[in-house]
């Protein structure tokens, strides 16, 4: 694609008649072609592919195409072809982001009756609908998708940085777009470079993607931890298909999420990316040094991992089934009610802070006699409470449904 | 600033009267006033600033402090507090930048005339403007400029996540904006929570902001290393003002960059600031965890030192000066002006890459037989180049001016 | 100390007559006392530690105080004291570990009797002895220690390195040992340099002390992970006394392990040190560069985080309580035994592979049909797996206490 | 390696009779050899080595395979064939260590008389040997060395813990040697383990080794950069051989120390996979879980890229040259001597302070008034120092060799 757009440039600068314009177009549409259709045979006893390209190109057209190494250099070149690379992965991402989104949406919708433990510090603190705790992970890939989009719309492809110092041509006839490539229209806009300097030494991107690939890694590093704990004999409050998991011929029951244990190790994989390439362009001086190189591994690895983790995870996540009766049993614990047991204080009148005391109190009352609150008398409740208090309220806060829908703060 | 935005919101929510509502914003704006002046003593054996405030709010207004608790927890407060901080500091930062890149501007202006070897591998390249070497620098922190607003425009302020299953007060009633703030003029709109488990468990705002400060603390750690080479007895290229260095009484002239070599090292601090967060939130369940209060450390040092990155070079860029009789003796290499000749062979017709073989085969023979190609009679110049060179026209191409004029590529 | 060394290479080197060393090392012991006495005052005015003792010692003996910086250079100085104060560091650390490891040990032997389910992948593997458990940290920490030593033992104390180039004094005369030193008696032995380019180059004992840190710190990470886990709602075994937990007034019940989950999130803050050092020792020239004083702060951030999570977790540990009977319910899952009935075939000489295969089957048999293993009859456990069993003995089998004796592998 | 000790212990424990462990020991040898040169073809399509292995032994002696599988666990397999592996590792290193030392040791030798400019801050500090210079290197591969016989002594291969609680089997069993095996005489003892919950959570190896080959990358990082910047147009004092470099066709002149620039940027790489690794172990449960079989692919590639480093290093060292008539101009440097004078003074019986004053007055004067010391009359030397110099002594000062001589401190 670089070539291609060189050759419109040549083209424009005159460096190419029309006619070898057309020719090293055919010749290099073809090998487009054959990329794309998976056909391209790459010779790993090139420099690299461009070299490979070149004389592929070189069969084909002979020695026109070495007139393509005019006003060319491999550092611009590389620079554009890791940006493109970014641009179609980044795209690419997007639509993992989208299947796992939708993968999200539709357990919480067919779960959306359900109501959990919500967890801080690991312990429980208050009711909260299933589907709200899945939608916060469907809140962080929006922000993922999001951070993606703003570095896709600053990446800033360039041509004309030469080897370091510009070229010849004159920078208007840099522009070029995509818009008439097939599958690819509109995906990117080539401009002059506006340093060329800084064009073939920048190499901020690689680090933009790997930082917020990152950020995914531990979105699903967190997702991944939640549902092992799930999984747990002790929690039960989950069942992860088999598909996901190994077992054990001798321990039918025991089924190890694997997958699960991968994805959460990967976030550190990730990081140990993004510290390679922060360190390697540390102090570096400009411009172009070979060190930059060494940005490709783990940027390729980033994509992939990242990729696959998102794509794992929404099938997986298709076939999740909810222990109904296990998560109910744990909302019994009468202390998650705590909070709605204060407001509905409040809302008799009784100060914020006063009917927080108060109901702290009970709880420790009920604890220390063992004695569920459901089961103590009208009478006495008002005697600890306030005389306003009726049985029948307080047991309807009782009940997880009548919690959730009490917060009305959330903008759904 | 939060509690003036939740006073608004209970006042709205019917917890606090009119009078009441206005009085606790009377007593919230005094401590403001305080803390805005500098003038705000902090009682270090509180459990945190909340607490702090919280307790100076009850000695001014007694029991109507306490009806602040309604509907609030600190979980949402301390993401809420952290945001804010996160975009004041960048719009300190934003200040910073400017300075800076107002202060390379200048630097690049006064000097515009000066033309320097450039480098790719620590090796000479091409010849180059100075100026362009230096805005080199200023696409850098024009890029970081741009990472920070995409960063505080999706900060995403929000209030009503409570503990992390929300509150009782309508999330319409959330949306409260900093209009009417002195200073604080739109610097932020705050809205109901979305998620409220994501809201108390999010920290990527802070991740993004360390991987964006690390980046820029690589560009000033590469700025400072190309200062420190060009500030050796080798090659001489500049001096730092004194302000700048540490001397050494016994040996007067040697001038040691320690603020440069700090700069390059601070990158490191960066980067680990930005692990240990990163590594802080690996695998951590939903929703809060105690863990996530130690993301305040590496986040307030990571603005601190980039703050003055900035500013210390801003001022070390103002007095900087190029020795440019040692440039220019650089300027002689012949070897930098190869693809000038290249060119100019390809305008005559040559084809690009004979041109480039020509040129190849004519360094190494003035290299090899330690002969100038300037020295070289017209004659042996047609023999090995073409008929149609003039010595004339290969003369000029060893002009630096010359050089960087032609090249046209850059949208300056 | 560094001083008080340096007095008596001078001295033997002829630098200071021996009344002159004698009252130096007056006025220098004197200083150590206050220092010893934490009634030392620092000056924070003075550019560092070294200046401050150089003033207060002129203070006291004059010019004299002069001389003590012949032969004598900062870079040299800065090795020194960083050096020996990680082995006093070192030496502190040696005492948390023994007190954290008698902790464990004391809780493993009060606890000696009990067998909880050992797990791999969170899931239940096969009973195993809590004091095994508790000892596998022991383990770590005797690992962690002997590290310590390696690194104290390889620290490499010297002097005579000058700033770079060496000093005029002969090699022989920088051999001092503290054997003198009340309270370090033996602790170091001082020799010359071997390389002294090397000596003020040299961080590797940063590095590696900070990465040998991280190593404990990870080890106490998971430690806390264990313990935050086990004292959740749903595993409820063992309670962690309220000292290291924060409570809620409301919710009487909650207790956030806080102390545990900041344990978790510390081992990020060692990574972050680690990546701090590694960063900016990363490409630096030889010799001694300013960027390498940015090893101090995360040095000293390490040891004491480091040292107080020992500290606090040996005080959290002499106060765990375990749920036995919680415990002991989960004990019941049978296919915690799959193993101690396949050595049962196997000793009754059914081959290993083929015994392996019985079992599976049995538990499978045992799931699918939802009957427990030690309700079924005699006669259809000989039929699944062979005529030679007895229930009796299948019974024996399904005992914790017989299943963690009957492993004869581990040499205690 | 681990089958056939495996083989050894179950035949003492009485699982295989003399003749099965005969039979199995003589397949599995077999296997080995296979392995030992290389004509081992792996199955890619097995889960892993330890199933490839089984399956090819049960091609071999068939359902005596089976019998293996007898006491014995994955988790233990694989951390007792990482430990093996890195034992491996080591012992090759230490061989690309000696010959990198002996590399650099020649080089030293060959060029023993010359004397360059010591620099510290990147500027001229003292002369010093150029050996002097390259035995720093040595003594940084010395203390890598020494850190990895502590990882190689400390590296606890031990066999029996099982899945996680043990097998039946006497741990004084599972005392084994290499004693016997071609090639590995004495390379490994295994014991039984002391803790198998330990034994199949650790991977504090993987660390510790990870981080001593990060510190040696740090130094060969250290050496490149020295290397790339000496071969600069500007310091020139090396020439690095055209081996090492990429050249360029139209540039002939220009050799990019390409190799050095990589091994520059490789350092990042060994970070990233310490980060890696270190993240993946934060806050695991005990005791073994999936995660860490993500410790592989970190600590292979640290290995190899280590082992290349210090190969490719030794072969470019034994060509490196040295432009001694550049080095010596750099040489005549005044200010290299100030130190030299100083003690000059001090041995005249100026106290050293006053000498250090004195001869910092001196170069000034030298610098303000652009005139040399050298050039200097005796008798303003004399008044400006003290009357007992000697222009002749003076001068004596200004040899680098004298200088480098009069540093006796250095034990070499």
């Amino acid at each position: 694609l670089g070539s291609l757009a060189h050759v419109r440039i040549l083209k424009k600068a005159g460096y190419l008649s029309p006619a070898e314009a057309s020719k090293l177009t055919g010749a290099l549409n073809k090998l487009y072609g054959f990329i794309s259709k998976g056909a391209y045979k790459y010779d790993a006893s090139c420099e690299d592919i461009h070299t490979d390209i070149q004389n592929k190109l070189y069969d084909s057209v002979g020695d026109l195409a070495l007139k393509l190494h005019t006003a060319r250099s491999r550092n611009d070149q590389v620079v554009f072809s890791t940006k493109l690379y970014c641009m179609i992965e980044i795209a690419g991402l997007w639509t993992d982001m989208a299947n796992f989104n939708e993968a999200v949406k539709r357990l919480a919708d067919k779960n959306k009756d359900i109501v959990i433990p919500g967890f801080t510090h690991m312990q429980h603190a208050q009711p909260v609908y299933l589907k709200d705790y899945l939608m916060a992970y469907v809140e962080m890939v929006e922000r993922d998708d999001a951070r993606m989009k703003n570095i896709f719309e600053n990446m800033g492809l360039t041509m004309g940085a030469g080897a370091m110092a510009g070229t010849p041509i004159d920078a208007v006839k840099y522009n070029i777009s995509s818009g008439h490539l097939k599958g690819l229209e509109n995906l990117f806009n080539i401009k002059p470079t506006s340093n060329s300097l800084d064009s073939v030494s920048d190499r901020d991107f690689v680090i933009e993607i790997i930082s917020a690939l990152s950020i995914v890694a531990m979105h699903m590093s967190r997702l991944a931890e939640d549902l092992i704990i799930w999984s747990t004999r002790e929690f039960d409050f989950i069942e992860i298909d088999e598909a996901f998991c190994t077992g054990s011929s001798l321990m039918p029951q025991k089924k190890n999420a694997d997958v699960l244990e991968l994805i959460r190790g990967y976030a550190g994989r990730l990081y140990g990316n993004l510290v390679s390439v922060l360190t390697m362009m540390k102090a570096l001086p400009l411009t172009y040094n070979r060190d930059m190189q060494l940005d490709k591994e783990p940027l390729f690895n980033s994509f992939e991992i990242v990729s696959n983790e998102l794509k794992v995870l929404a099938a997986l996540i298709k076939t999740l089934k909810f222990n109904k009766a296990k998560i109910e049993e744990h909302l019994e614990d009468e202390s998650l009610y705590a909070t709605d047991l204060v407001y509905y204080l409040v809302d008799l009148g009784v100060p914020f802070k006063n009917a927080h005391t108060l109901i702290g109190k009970l709880i420790k009352h009920s604890i220390d006699n063992d004695v569920d609150i459901k089961d103590m008398s009208e009478e006495s409740l008002k005697k600890m409470l306030c005389k306003k208090v009726s049985k029948k309220e307080i047991l309807k806060r009782f009940s997880p449904k009548f919690s959730v829908e009490s917060k009305k703060s959330i903008k759904r």
